[in-house]
């Protein structure tokens, strides 16, 4: 059996026989009942009939604590090739039946098959940045709202010039009659290209594609026709599936960056929904994005440093014929987290910064020449301490922000 | 300031600030910065700015018990009338933002207007079926999975004799090549009118809508073109906006019904998620769903009667210009919990059963009789058992699952 998709699952149940439960969803959720099978029909229903891989019993005496680990093999045969199929398959009704969580999911390489994953990945990105050795450092608009076309391109000016590879939209800049998307893109890439003649430094721009499900095909086409080199998406305020059916467009060549807005209601809870590593790393790579964003284990709305290194792992891990994705940890990220980025994430990362960037006493060029400067100090192995004292910038968001190394 | 959604959030927190947090949720999700505001750009950014409308705190001892209810007014004019942009902007970021739960959404009577709801709603499925007076009976296939034209005809047309109004697909029949969505609807709408023309009743075949989202409406196209009278579609998966496209195309001129699936990674969870009103009664009517499923309180797989009576409100209210969804509470549902059912639910209410319908003694067609008769009943005033009594299909329905009136 090994065209199957092997889901394992954390129930929680003071009482239960978890073997017996783990049965029950095996036969439940595909062929729905084995005795009710008559004799004569079991022999083809057998292909199609689920599997329990094993069972782990975590016993405890603490109340809610007793749980089990439960892995369950679904064959390939019973659901289409694509992720709204699988997970209603592995997890649709049985979400909503007591107390669990799905924590992983691993297809089949004929699953696997209907994705290509990644149209650029990190290696195609570094390629079109030319940034080989180090990671690439984002930027995001620090307000959006309300700003006219000008003060968006003041804004991005000022942050191109502190050295960035990327600078996103907020992921709240929706369709509007003041910024409108081909607008944007260009003023703002006319701006990048301006920098550009000065420090011949190439940047992306990750533009919010938004709106209508059926009209997000159309909308990203007119960015690009507009010049726009990446895209910034909701994704799950759309569902995997869209993602895909946009990376996997060829008219859309660009690499797209999933923005993790809404994943908060599936994922914190020990007792129901889904997995980070899951929701955030494997089906996002899976589903194409070129870029995951997540909150970052340091700053203000934090993760826990298991979440974001499953991620990271689910990101990066070459098991899989895709690209990988860059994984992007953000949230309350200042130049002195540098040194941990570099030493929890690799260089295979993107440092990206909000208030860290804009709140420099030098302005947003200030606060991207900081990152600069303290990505440069940590490849070189120098303190950022010690690179501070003949690099201003950095000097300045130390002073305000701290250091940690 | 009438244009704006009113969220409405539980906090919790052992210690925080409530108001204050409150004021930093208002401002940050909307201007950024409020103080960051140059004094020349307050007053045209002020139309921008959120609004703490009320803070609701309750104090507790239990750890880890004490939150606060908090309600906040975002000006429409920041995201475009469509369900991603009203979620992504008011629970995107914050649903990470430690324990919060999004417990409710009040939008603008012009947000509103970019919605029509549902298109055909309680009174035009009423019309449609010529059925006024009772609550409509739903059976659901038994198994679907590795079976045939002919075996889903056949069961089918079993069920049809029961006397049901409506049949629905299981929710993981996805394309497949034994049964694709066109040929079930063929065969299965032909058994249809073969028992109408013995029963003269009329009856609506839920076909399960699924595959790629780019190419759902060309899909329901092609199912309507074969005859299909009714839809069966997986919001969560595919988002609550690729419902909203194909209840808003003209061309999808049949009532759709949302399923639940995966709805249990959002809504169980006390402190994180989106409540169950909202997630599946409030947001599933405003993006068009004629019929919304959702766990009964009654069965196997269970919801609170609070938030089941909550999902039924949102599907009935008359404050809003649209259409009624029929609440479909379901699982577990025999004919000994009509009465259970009338009473919690009224005769606006589909009657929805799988197990209680094939477990029947006397088959599918006796078990859709056992509830034909057990509605009966309870809109005579009388008791099933007495009922039962001069009723041969109810008889054995109470035999084998009990009553509870």
């Amino acid at each position: 059996m090994s065209d199957t998709c092997v889901a394992t699952y954390r129930l929680y149940d003071d009482r239960a026989d978890f073997h017996k439960k783990a049965e029950s969803i095996a036969v439940g959720l595909t062929v729905g009942s084995w005795t009710d099978i008559p004799e004569t029909k079991k022999a083809s229903m057998q292909k199609h009939l689920g599997r329990v891989v094993d069972v782990h019993i975590h016993e405890s005496d603490v109340p809610n604590e007793r749980y089990a680990d439960v892995r369950i093999a679904y064959p390939d045969v019973n659901f289409s090739r694509d992720i709204p199929a699988l997970l209603v398959t592995v997890f649709g009704k049985l979400s909503m039946d007591g107390r669990v969580k799905l924590l992983d999911l691993d297809w089949s390489s004929t699953f696997q098959q209907a994705f290509s994953g990644p149209k650029f990945g990190i290696a195609g990105i570094r390629e079109q940045l030319g940034v080989h050795n180090r990671p690439l450092l984002m930027s995001i608009f620090k307000s959006v709202i309300g700003h006219d076309l000008s003060a968006l391109r003041e804004q991005f000016h000022q942050q191109a010039l502190g050295g960035v590879d990327l600078i996103k939209d907020d992921e709240i800049l929706f369709e509007n009659p003041l910024t409108p998307i081909q607008d944007r893109v260009k003023v703002c890439l006319e701006a990048a290209k301006q920098v550009e003649e000065e420090t011949g430094k190439k940047l992306l721009y990750a533009a919010n594609l938004t709106g209508p499900t059926f009209e997000l095909r159309d909308q990203a086409r007119r960015a690009i026709d507009a010049g726009a080199n990446a895209l910034l998406f909701n994704v799950l305020s759309y569902g995997y599936d869209a993602l895909h059916g946009l990376s996997s467009d060829p008219d859309i060549s660009v690499p797209i960056m999933a923005h993790p807005a809404m994943a908060g209601a599936l994922y914190p809870s020990p007792h129901y929904g889904i997995s980070a590593r899951l929701l955030l790393g494997k089906l996002l790579r899976l589903a194409g994005a070129d870029f995951v964003l997540f909150p970052s284990p340091y700053g203000s709305v934090t993760m826990p440093q298991e979440d974001t290194q499953g991620i990271r792992e689910a990101c990066l891990d070459t098991d899989r014929p895709m690209k990988q994705s860059f994984p992007v940890p953000s949230a309350g990220i200042h130049p002195g987290l540098v040194p941990l980025i570099i030493r929890d994430f690799g260089i295979d990362v993107v440092v990206n910064a909000g208030g860290g960037v804009h709140g420099h006493p030098l302005g947003a060029a200030g606060g991207g020449q900081a990152f600069v400067q303290a990505i440069d100090a940590v490849l070189q192995g120098t303190s950022l301490k010690d690179y501070a004292q003949n690099h201003e910038a950095l000097h300045h968001a130390i002073q305000i922000w701290g250091t940690k190394e």
